[in-house]
């Protein structure tokens, strides 16, 4: 099951995407995600009911909708895992930068934009703007030291994010909240996607194309901590809450990882592909 | 004008303490204080016809309510600044370790506490839990880019926050997000202080006792960044909101900046002040 936050005639909704994926029947216009994702197995059964009910004419084609983030206003700012992939940790500096234990910063949800909305340049404060491609978990239910055998069963959800960088304000201001929260940096899309249509979130394919050309390309397999242990240590002594997004970190590939760097320029067009999901697509605003 | 959120009957509102600081006056039972500082004006307003308008019955003491966290849930999580005290910053290492720039973390909402309310000692979870008491700043109105010399326009008020720490997760986790968002760390009251009753934010005595004893007695005009320039840089393409909460950083003090340690212990008591705003006290749970 792939939901959807759309727009449409100008009113925001809750959709489901059809077998195949090319319509889409509204199965809620009075709340939020969050809102519908906290009310647990009640909405997994309103939007069963909802399909059952239906007639063909009911749906309508994707084209018509504009798609924005599935998940608009977290409880908490993203939480965003650091250096979960060995060769993404290499290439931001050396073997050194291999973390021991989870590292998390967060990112402001103001920075949440949706599919095809442009990411701002920001030129006047960053010089050195980045990608990075990661599968993103939308957690279902609340939930506070939650073991590691027990973590998917507090997931709702997976989607898309792309954790934008500046990267010479993360170096500037040492903790990386600032250079992470730029208005408009946490693209996310196109879909949420149920987690029993994913059959293992940490064996997917990753992939991040900038104007067409491949950048990233990997799997979750390789991350150093899987989605399990992701949730089970941040929720130590934490509570998470319905709605509250992880971003699970993201491989080699990313603009600083060249020699010279390739960040970001005014205009590029970045496509993250993951296995299951779908393509989250953003283009980089061009105005100086 | 001092502003509490408050419980009275089981019932949550917005109150105004009167000049003698004993009485209470309801002004809001249907809106949270971020809510009402959205209003912006009008708010303002609101209250000025409430006070003129009521009786003195209307008023109650001051001790029939239930202090609650002032704020509870801003629209990100609360935004931190790192060793803004240059004494603090040599105690946490070295002189090498006062910033040159602004150093930004969160806390997630899941942490805030009213005044009383007790401190979660999580003794399963750390061994070296921490107090930082703090000036917090309340941002009144929407801004992004907003210039130092424009900053205060953007404040609503003032209170206190008591940044508890994990110091072995702080240090383990590398970004300070996960040492900083244990449930129950982040105390926050008593009071709101309208900054038209605050004359300079960048002048006011501190002070943090444990248990009657002071550990920590400074004051703000030793700020490394001024409030003006916190505003300034953390919103420089970041929107700030109303009702987001930016504690100020801690003075010299703090249990580990002792030799040896002096971190804190189940039952102890935590008595922050702050000139103008009021004292935030918090026990620590005493259960294993």
């Amino acid at each position: 099951m792939k939901l959807l936050t759309g727009k449409r005639d100008n009113k925001v909704f809750i959709g489901v995407l059809d077998s195949t994926e090319t319509k889409v029947l509204s199965v809620n216009e009075r709340e939020s995600m969050v809102e519908c994702i906290a009310k647990g197995e009640k909405f997994l059964q309103e939007i069963k009911e909802k399909i059952q009910a239906a007639s063909e004419e009911e749906y309508f084609f994707l084209e018509e909708v504009t798609l924005l983030s599935p998940v608009k206003k977290p409880p908490k700012n993203i939480l965003c895992v650091g250096k979960n992939y060995v060769d993404h940790a290499i290439e931001m500096g050396s073997k050194d930068d291999i973390p021991e234990h989870l590292m998390v910063f967060t990112k402001a949800p103001t920075t949440i934009i949706g599919p095809n909305e442009q990411i701002d340049n920001h030129l006047s404060i960053t010089k050195q703007l980045d990608y990075e491609g990661e599968l993103a978990i939308v957690i279902g239910k609340k939930g506070r030291n939650i073991k590691k055998e027990d973590a998917l069963d507090y997931v709702f959800g997976y989607t898309i994010v792309n954790d934008i960088t500046a990267r010479d304000l993360q170096a500037k201001h040492k903790q990386f909240f600032l250079g992470k929260s730029l208005d408009t940096s946490c693209p996310m899309g196109p879909v949420l996607v149920h987690k029993e249509n994913l059959s293992d979130p940490n064996h997917l394919h990753i992939e991040t194309k900038i104007n067409g050309e491949v950048r990233q390309s990997s799997n979750t397999k390789h991350f150093i901590f899987s989605v399990e242990e992701m949730i089970s240590t941040i929720s130590l002594g934490m509570t998470l809450e319905p709605g509250d997004v992880i971003a699970t970190g993201t491989p080699a590939g990313v603009g600083k990882g060249f020699q010279p760097p390739r960040f970001l320029n005014p205009g590029d067009q970045i496509e993250i592909t993951i296995e299951g999901i779908g393509t989250l697509s953003n283009k980089v605003s061009e105005e100086i």
